[in-house]
């Protein structure tokens, strides 16, 4: 790695994790110039739908960011040089390598600092495992008039809209003034990554287990943005699919959707998800021309046709 | 004007007309370097919410576009310099003007063919006014048969994916697949204005029409989208407000937006719409962080109230 070395190279970054911290970190570092490589203990975006986060990691490597799969850091040593010799293994052979970088960063994952709290001398009972505060659907604690929310509550979503939104639902009902709890169904996400992608519902994986293989109906599509047609941007990632109950409406019960401005678009679908949106409700929306989200509208190839889900034309 | 003319002023242009189509195209030319003036005869969009519409030509004036008010053109000249001498009659005063452009555009809307199609000859029913074919429900004419669907449908709104949805469905029905009629209830759509405004369902105009004064709730906020606050750009015109009815469970009648990105924000509301939102289901929606849409989903001042709607914080 040394014969790269001269005085404008790009700056060498090691990025350890492959949660969606990790690898926004690493997209927009790759953007601004710096050469990235994310270290991957087993998979990315853990908890997300997988076929969906393969288009997103697929995406980032056609843009310049590096993967190096099925490894973990085991030591870091500063040169004299100052660059910092990262030592790792590999998972799978379970032999040793070594590179240098300039940065190493570190996105493995916050713990909660409830140790510190003295919340055993109240009795509050914290997940061995996690070291997070167990709570009850009403944000309650196993001691009466101890309450948490957000990061904190063992097995909630680490997002800011549910931390601020429990809190202010909790707020409402210790004050008398609402008994409305926090509804943690249908939570809406979005990682914002070179290629977005945003989500509401279950991944395919969890509609899968929980209905079956045969029971649900997954409706998808790989469609190009307007703005890569101008451009002539490779599109292979823009891709999205609708995870639905194959019985009956068609409840949807799963929306995922990669593309410029993810976020944008998956909030109002979350809105229809929150109304027990089925796939003919999507089917009577209109479009709007041209947007991508459009394409959720139009989806009507599913995955157990076989059939190519590449959308043709305007 | 002439003082003006050097090597390399920027290219006059005249649009006439206050349509989508017209603000879209002086919007955008103007973003491309040329001195634009839009030619207002009453109202811009017509039809839309003019309260937005506000929003979307105070915008466009801040960046740059001219316009002329309660005008309309009498007669262009080309002069000897190749210049277009353009007359015009201010409809408030009477009073007559002239100012040279290098090029006039007319977006004075469009005009149906049906004249040349002898359909008199068939006893196909027009409107006499608009020349457009008397449609109904089924897209069928005063003679069996005959359809007619997309712009040339009176009273369909003129709009690539209604004309499109409405056409598949007709050749379902036709082919005895299906009996569903196309759904022309909150058909959502977007103005590409260099500020984009997205909209579904009523108008405050046409609500408090439908409903009276009392009979709605018009939630609104002043928000600054992320990219305007790295950008120190003003985000004096971005805005939304939620139409509902007053009682009960507070449907929503109308969703408006303006900001970037209006397209892609819009689309996944009009689901929510098309499957019965009210006011609670979209405070239950969970937002997407950062997002602009994530806007909707906190709305809490009404316009009733008087309170100051401007979103503060993160
Ligand atoms: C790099 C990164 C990017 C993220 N991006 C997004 C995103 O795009 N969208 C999104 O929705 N979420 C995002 N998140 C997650 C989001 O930041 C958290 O879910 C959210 O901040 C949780 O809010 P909270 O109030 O539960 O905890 P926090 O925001 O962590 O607040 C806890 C507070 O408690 C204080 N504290 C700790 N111990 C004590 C003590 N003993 N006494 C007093 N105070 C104490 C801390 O200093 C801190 O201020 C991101 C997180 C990270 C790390
Ligand atoms: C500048 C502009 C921008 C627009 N932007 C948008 C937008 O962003 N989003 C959106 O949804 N809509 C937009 N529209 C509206 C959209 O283009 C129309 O709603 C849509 O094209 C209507 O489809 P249609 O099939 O009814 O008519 P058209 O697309 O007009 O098709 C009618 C066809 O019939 C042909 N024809 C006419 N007479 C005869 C004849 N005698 N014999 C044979 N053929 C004939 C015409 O040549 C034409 O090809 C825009 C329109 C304009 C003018």
């Amino acid at each position: 790695m040394d014969q790269g070395r001269m005085c404008r190279r790009q700056p060498e970054l090691l990025v350890v994790g492959a949660s969606y911290v990790a690898l926004e970190c690493a997209g927009f570092l790759t953007g601004i110039g710096l050469d990235a490589t994310v270290m991957v203990r087993s998979i990315a975006l853990r908890g997300f739908d997988q076929q969906m986060a393969g288009l997103v990691t697929d995406y980032m490597e056609a843009y310049g960011t590096k993967f190096v799969k099925n490894c973990v850091p085991k030591r870091v040593d500063k040169l004299s040089s100052g660059a910092l010799q990262v030592t790792w293994t590999d998972t799978h052979t379970g032999s040793e390598h070594k590179d240098t970088y300039d940065s190493v960063l570190w996105a493995v994952g916050r713990a909660p600092e409830t140790k510190a709290l003295g919340l055993d001398k109240l009795g509050v009972h914290l997940k061995k495992e996690s070291g997070k505060i167990i709570v009850g659907a009403d944000e309650s604690t196993s001691v009466p008039s101890v309450f948490a929310f957000g990061d904190i509550g063992e097995g909630r979503p680490e997002l800011t809209p549910t931390a601020i939104k429990a809190g202010k639902l909790l707020a409402r009902r210790l004050a008398g003034q609402s008994n409305e709890l926090m509804n943690y169904d249908n939570v809406p996400t979005t990682v914002f990554t070179p290629l977005e992608y945003g989500c509401v519902g279950l991944s395919e994986e969890e509609a899968e287990m929980r209905h079956g293989k045969d029971g649900i109906e997954v409706y998808h599509a790989f469609y190009k943005p307007l703005e890569f047609s101008v451009a002539e941007r490779d599109a292979s990632q823009c891709y999205l699919k609708v995870v639905c109950e194959r019985e009956g409406d068609q409840k949807i019960l799963g929306l995922h959707f990669t593309g410029p401005n993810a976020g944008e678009v998956t909030q109002g679908f979350a809105l229809g998800l929150q109304c027990g949106a089925t796939y003919s409700h999507l089917l009577q929306t209109v479009g709007i021309h041209p947007t991508c989200a459009e394409e959720l509208t139009k989806v009507n190839i599913t995955k157990r046709s076989g059939l190519d889900a590449t959308v043709t034309g305007c």
